[in-house]
């Protein structure tokens, strides 16, 4: 979200249940909510299989929840689509399969025929409900320990190979296509987290927000974010592929502190780095300090 | 919404809560959730005012929860904005002034800015509380009288001047860019009526509907319609007129349908006529029977 259109928001936001609109999901009741969109052209490519668009519509709002310990409900889908009847109803049968894989009912909703030529624009609310304590971003305390919980990088090397940008791995290009939402391992960590938030648009910009959020610095070691050895073998794993796969979006992995060892959650969990008292980002590899790079994850206007 | 689609949909949505996509809400404990979009070039016009394209995106919204009784509680928005920081401003002031007019809280949601030449597209999910019983526009019987709360045709009407068809009147063209979604009237009329829902696409369209979801029929006295002053003195008093009223969108009355005398209730009340045993819908003015014209009302695709 573009930051001046956020403040402005959020001094409109002033409810409690909106958490400032810094958290990603609302809370109402035990109720957990969130709504996020999703627009050709914008958040995925005008040649994209509808069935994974429809996918990867519910899974970034699931993932929303996963990173609070919140069980799936239900959603209301708005949907402006297609002039291309084919498509649609590709798209609404790939809704019908998300929900039943992940176990989340269609309630309501809307549909549009968007004029000719606009671009398909997609917006999903999705409703959860709490099964403990519902972390938050800003609760990370200096010291606490850095943990990703998922695989970085995939999601980012996935879409370079939607682009045509380097040769097909399908088992990469499904983390762009059919990223899976964290659901049973948000689940677990919730009671046991001081902080987590899903990584949507890089580990370094959102590891940075949530150090901002908690009021800490944060540092990570490079050589301890985890890759596939897919993406290892076909991006590389020199430095500069490293901080590539923790600048790109569209992970939706978990991202965590706790204050404590961890005991066995499911999902695979690697500790990244810590909280500090200094302000800001610091990364380093075992050479040592590394220097940010100019751009450390996606940014939405 | 598209009829296809919607068949498809509600194969999906098979979750109680979802009332068969059927009830333009869907019920979750005592919360009543609706989602409708609002699309530049399908909903409104390109030269439509931000600050009312905000509102309007509300008061559709919650005329769905005042057709069921509902109390606006909280919201969710999903914006696709434009590459115009002065509209998207004004647009945002617009959701800050309509939600402290209606008492609605912002609590989360996600904003996009569209492609450039994109049509603006968006998307709100009104939560509310029910205040008791929660009417579907199913529960009509044959023999209920069938009611308008509100006024009929002024948004059609006021449609055509901000398309520059006929000489502007301030009062008219305020109920297209401006409606009032009946709240207090809907929850002081949904303990008493039998089946209710609010006229979006036009009067004539949704009675037929709410004739159709009950499995009876429905007849109307043209005659008795609830128009303006203004609008009989602009458009006209005679059954062309009246019919235009009837068949034009936007208007977000209510309808309802009651078995017993109804007691008082704020607002504009009219009896317009009642619920049949034999289906379908039949019109008739102080002449007799009038012919259905070709078209009942908006139908979006």
């Amino acid at each position: 979200m573009e930051a001046k259109l956020l403040s402005q928001l959020q001094k409109i936001a002033t409810d409690p249940a909106a958490r400032g609109l810094r958290d990603d999901v609302a809370l109402l009741g035990d109720l957990i909510l969130t709504h996020d969109m999703l627009v050709e052209g914008v958040h995925f490519l005008p040649s994209d299989r509808a069935e994974d668009v429809a996918w990867k519509l519910i899974a970034v709002n699931l993932s929303d929840l996963a990173s609070k310990g919140a069980v799936p409900v239900a959603m209301l889908l708005g949907a402006g689509l297609r002039r291309d009847a084919a498509w649609n109803a590709a798209f609404i049968r790939g809704i019908g399969i998300a929900a039943e894989t992940f176990g989340i009912a269609l309630i309501g909703g809307d549909t549009v025929a968007m004029p000719e030529g606009a671009p398909t624009s997609l917006g999903l609310t999705a409703i959860g409900r709490a099964t403990g304590p519902v972390p938050s971003r800003a609760g990370a305390g200096a010291g606490d320990a850095l943990y990703v919980a998922g695989i970085i990088g995939d999601a980012g090397l996935g879409l370079a190979m939607a682009l045509g940008q380097c040769e097909i791995d399908a088992g990469i290009i499904a983390a762009y296509q059919r990223p899976i939402p964290l659901i049973e391992t948000g689940r677990a960590l919730s009671p046991i987290v001081t902080a987590m938030m899903d990584v949507s648009d890089g580990l370094l910009i959102d590891a940075q927000r949530m150090a901002t959020a908690s009021g800490t610095g944060v540092e990570i070691d490079l050589d301890m974010i985890p890759r596939s050895g897919a993406a290892r073998m076909i991006g590389g794993d020199d430095r500069a592929a490293i901080i590539k796969s923790a600048t790109a979006g569209d992970d939706y992995a978990l991202l965590f502190t706790a204050a404590r060892p961890l005991p066995p959650v499911p999902g695979r969990i690697t500790r990244i780095g810590q909280m500090t008292r200094a302000g800001g980002l610091r990364i380093y590899d075992r050479d040592g300090d590394v220097p940010l790079p100019d751009t450390l994850g996606w940014l939405h206007d």
